[in-house]
């Protein structure tokens, strides 16, 4: 299978992390978002929404969206739980990530390392539900390992990749001792460290 | 079961449109967005995110994130389907309606008829990403009956909550033809014609 993804998304990362988690064999087909890569005929042709990343089978067969992507990768594997209410539970953080956490890390985190911007010049709102964001889940972290069901599973996968790059959106993490020892256990689970 | 939601929200119209289509017999609790009533003590411990809707099972097991209950309604049946790519299918509209269609599209319409802005004060960035949301399905469904798998799935009723709303927001559905032809046969489907 092909992964077209770039690197300095978190978005990408996620899918990186898991096939990579996973033992997957894949080919990496770097595409980069500021060069326009995803925005050429050819590649509008594969995902119409020019979004990263993009799955592609071996049968030619194409999965959008990076958390449907973490999902089909991970079937059948403990990092997606085959039990209806934990995987209902996995899932819903995974919504949660893209609707109340992706649009404000990421798209300050968008705004200083990609466009050059600084930190002052974050919009106010989405400043203030990123912070919301962090402290939703470092108290959900106060009684948990795991974000979702009783292990390591997609969800952390889908969390970490913009929550340990927050700092680069200008968010501060050190504050947040749940969430940074998360981030540890996390990155030490997928052999990130150091 | 109970599904806590608010009658005026598409995300809540999703869970209830998707469990009278298979017949599951639930307690509806009305709570009023506007009265505050997601924001009280006592909703905030069913879920720290105050979002609607929310559903609690008979043991008292809570499940948040409107795609996230409707999944796990529908495990199982026709509505969800088995098959790992065609569930990835049906993953990939779900993730893609709560970020690239329901913050324009709901938002907008929120706005508007919760907020009673005139449609001249939604925002210009918002419009034109709701526009292009509407103009992505209707491309989608140039060559489809449905919008993910062969068959209405809950990616349909996910995608067709704030759709046939999207008037109330200001956007135009008739020049859309496919886009209305889908509506009407998913309408016909839950039997919200007429």
């Amino acid at each position: 299978m092909k992964i077209y993804g770039d690197l300095l998304s978190g978005n990408c990362l996620k899918v990186k992390y898991t096939a990579d988690y996973l033992g997957i064999v894949y080919r990496w087909v770097a595409i980069d978002i500021m060069a326009g890569e995803s925005r050429t005929a050819s590649y509008l042709a594969l995902n119409p929404a020019g979004q990263v990343p993009v799955l592609e089978l071996d049968d030619g067969r194409v999965l959008c969206q990076s958390n449907a992507i973490i999902q089909y990768l991970a079937e059948g594997a403990p990092l997606l739980p085959s039990d209806p209410y934990l995987r209902g539970q996995v899932n819903e953080m995974l919504f949660w990530e893209q609707y109340s956490h992706e649009p404000y890390i990421a798209v300050c985190r968008f705004a200083m390392l990609y466009l050059g911007k600084p930190k002052e010049a974050r919009e106010d709102w989405r400043v203030e539900r990123g912070e919301a964001a962090l402290d939703f889940l470092e108290d959900r972290l106060a009684d948990r390992r795991w974000l979702a069901a009783d292990r390591f599973t997609v969800a952390d996968i889908a969390l970490l990749a913009y929550t340990r790059l927050a700092p680069e959106g200008g968010f501060d993490l050190q504050a947040r001792g749940n969430l940074v020892d998360w981030i540890g256990r996390a990155e030490k689970e997928l052999g990130l460290e150091g």
